[in-house]
């Protein structure tokens, strides 16, 4: 190679490391900044209460939305939440793309949490759960409905999201936008999606709204489930009557309770 | 204005103010004085028992006549049972007005202890609860009964309160005294009232009998559930049986245990 | 008085002293004398391993014969097994009397192990208990079965105590010898028998035979139960696989297990 | 005896004991060597967390192959899972012979793992156990089957061990090679194999994958029990779903918790 030839090569290197440069720089999207303690002091708590409450074993995840900016969410790598410490919490944008350490092990199915983002700007976090109550609802053909108080968000009834429709014979997970797309669209405007023989999504306006949501599906569950084995007819919650409940909903009281046992007080 | 004029209105300034600190007096109950110390030592104790045992989560209350004053209860602020310390103890009048500081956060259905204290002399206290196991009772058509020798106190049945009936198309909050009165009232003279897609609430002579009665109401459902689903023919506890069992029964021996367990020995 | 009158009297009351002295002298009866320490550790040990393992909860008992004398058993006074203490442990002969202090509360029940001793010499410990997936057995037309390996000595059944046979409408105890002895010969040759609307009593060679087998048929209850809610057709354990499986049973494993857990190592 | 007698039983006795000898060295299998440390804090570690999971009681047992020779295997003496410390752990020929410490008490049941580590060398570890919410499923005509994603193993079914058919009326034990073998033969190339009215056997490649496969059993047990109970009909997993599952199949994020649970972090 000649002196030209050489420095063209170096001139074509230089503006191929720019072009990758510039092309790194658009796919690895810009953080948001430092996340406010308080709410991070509260994703934590969230995960530890989740587990603490029976609604995630190892698997299951809870995501919330960054502080500073409505594009961003926040969610532990791939980690038992048990175990989820604030060195675990990465950032995303809303196509679940990290803002930073891509080689880390992330869940697969953050898509669930990037694509209710986008579609649903009133929700601020979201619940991916299998909670065993939960779980026979989603593959039978009896409705998961509401009996009591506690359970007045799902007074109207829950979709159901079959993946076989989005995918046909799948792993069940859903581990790509599409999918997750899909159960976005499917979620609707409700507090909580049902997913076929795998679990549920909840969502809600805070932490301890979606982390209530959370809870009492699992124990509306439980309720329905005991309530048809007695073999009487069943007089479930009237939707008028779980729109009132809801409308003075909050979860002070069990939020200060959940987080002092999950913290250790 | 002149010396007459601003005399006149410093007087009525005066006269207002003293009509307005009556109507304050008014509005305000006197309290009944301090708390025995036992009583209160038990009251906590009832609170985290019924927290351990199982029959409340963050919510549902239990609360105690005062000792020196029939026509006052104490009654935790509104706190999760398991977290409540003597100093979030407030005391009512039986209208469920605080006796002081009106503005700390309360439980909105302390009417329910207010209305029954009132109807009924003999009740020294009284629990509001969601168990889990009792909820279905509350809308199924199977009534609960007793099976078993520890759910005597129902052997003869319990009244079912529907709200509707009360309030058509409501919160499900017994959130004033209308309800509470229409509750205590369903109540009668029994040991304790489901109340429909809700929970229930018991009544007892002691804080040992209706944490007791809360512990069993919950046993008897679950034992029900189970017999019931046997599928065969099940012999219910004779009402006779009942009033034999409960003609001698004390909760003496539970509540050592219970207490120690709750209060870290 | 006169003095012939006055000795008079005081030799009646010296004769007076002597037979109520001899008359009280025969209603105590006599010590066995010191209890083997391992005997004693392992009936406090069976105390709290009930109750750890959920067989028993506040009420419900376990004793022991006394190692000196298969005329004494040794059994706590009325307390809760888990807080049972060797200061809590009285001696009785097989009418249920105490050898001292008769005027501690005493288990209303112990009939039911004084009866049983009397009746099978073969038994050297009894447990009586109320598990609440045993009971809705007691009160079902459908039997308690084996399904399982575990429940071996039950797979030929049980038989049932119905108080009404021996009392008609009573307070459900076995408060007095006569429905202790009722209790024992229905129970015959059996390991175990049912008690309608109450709970069960257990027999064993050793205390852990009777806690294992008071541990296992809650078990077995579970079992079956389950089984049942399936909705299929159950295969149950044989009889012949019953009897060749207790030929060889020990509880030494078990025991071991329990023992620790039950004892904080 | 005379001189020539006493020498010629000299070497009858010399003679005799070396045969003895030889035929002990040829009994008593030669040990494969230290086994690495790793996998020896994961074999205690797998004993803790199937007790801890609720997979075992103080029945049941866990092997894993020899690090350095897949014809010995390890596991404990006879001792509940929750105690084992690496001092009870023996090592195995395949047979199920000790190579040393034939003395200590033992699993009468290793053969289970023996004969299946013969017939599968794929398989690298193997748990047995009596879960009680897999029970039911070994004894009902109805199968178990997988609802749910983390059941993705056992959605073509499993085979089910019916020892009668092996030995006829027994005391259910697989408690010598014969017995072993025809429950590995029906075992084929699944996951796991039900024994009816007894409990499961499970493989794995791993520690890891045997410990989750036993926890996901009772899960997917108990998500079916719940399903059938609704009383409508059921869309279980399809076989392909489970083939997809399986194949991205890891349980990594679950066996860093149960391990830190389980090990006391």
């Amino acid at each position: 190679m000649n002196k030209f030839a050489s420095g063209f090569m170096t001139i074509c290197f230089a503006v191929a490391a720019v072009i990758s440069s510039s092309a790194l720089a658009q796919q690895r999207p810009a953080s948001a900044g430092p996340v406010d303690p308080a709410l991070m002091e509260d994703l934590i708590a969230a995960n530890r209460i989740l587990a603490a409450q029976g609604v995630v074993d190892a698997m299951g995840h809870v995501s919330v939305r960054h502080n500073r900016d409505p594009n961003r969410y926040l969610l532990s790598l791939a980690r038992a939440p048990e175990l989820v410490t604030e060195a675990d919490i990465m950032e995303y944008d809303l196509d679940s793309v990290p803002v930073r350490d891509p080689g880390r092990r992330q869940y697969s199915e953050r898509y669930i949490h990037g694509e209710i983002y986008k579609l649903r700007p009133d929700v601020i976090a979201v619940v991916h759960a299998h909670t065993p109550s939960v779980v026979p609802f989603t593959v039978s053909s009896v409705p998961l409905r509401a009996i009591a108080h506690s359970g007045g968000f799902l007074a109207e009834g829950l979709p159901n999201f079959e993946i076989r429709e989005a995918g046909g014979m799948t792993d069940m997970l859903v581990s790509n936008a599409s999918f997750g797309r899909a159960l976005a669209e499917k979620l609707g405007d409700k507090s909580a999606i049902l997913m076929r023989g795998h679990g549920f999504a909840a969502v809600g306006k805070s932490l301890p709204f979606v982390v209530g949501r959370s809870i009492y599906i699992g124990v509306a569950a439980k309720l329905q489930t005991e309530a048809i084995a007695l073999g009487g007819t069943v007089t479930y919650l009237d939707p008028e009557e779980g729109r009132k409940i809801e409308a003075r909903r909050d979860y002070i009281r069990p939020w200060e309770l959940w987080k002092r046992q999950a913290m250790g007080k």
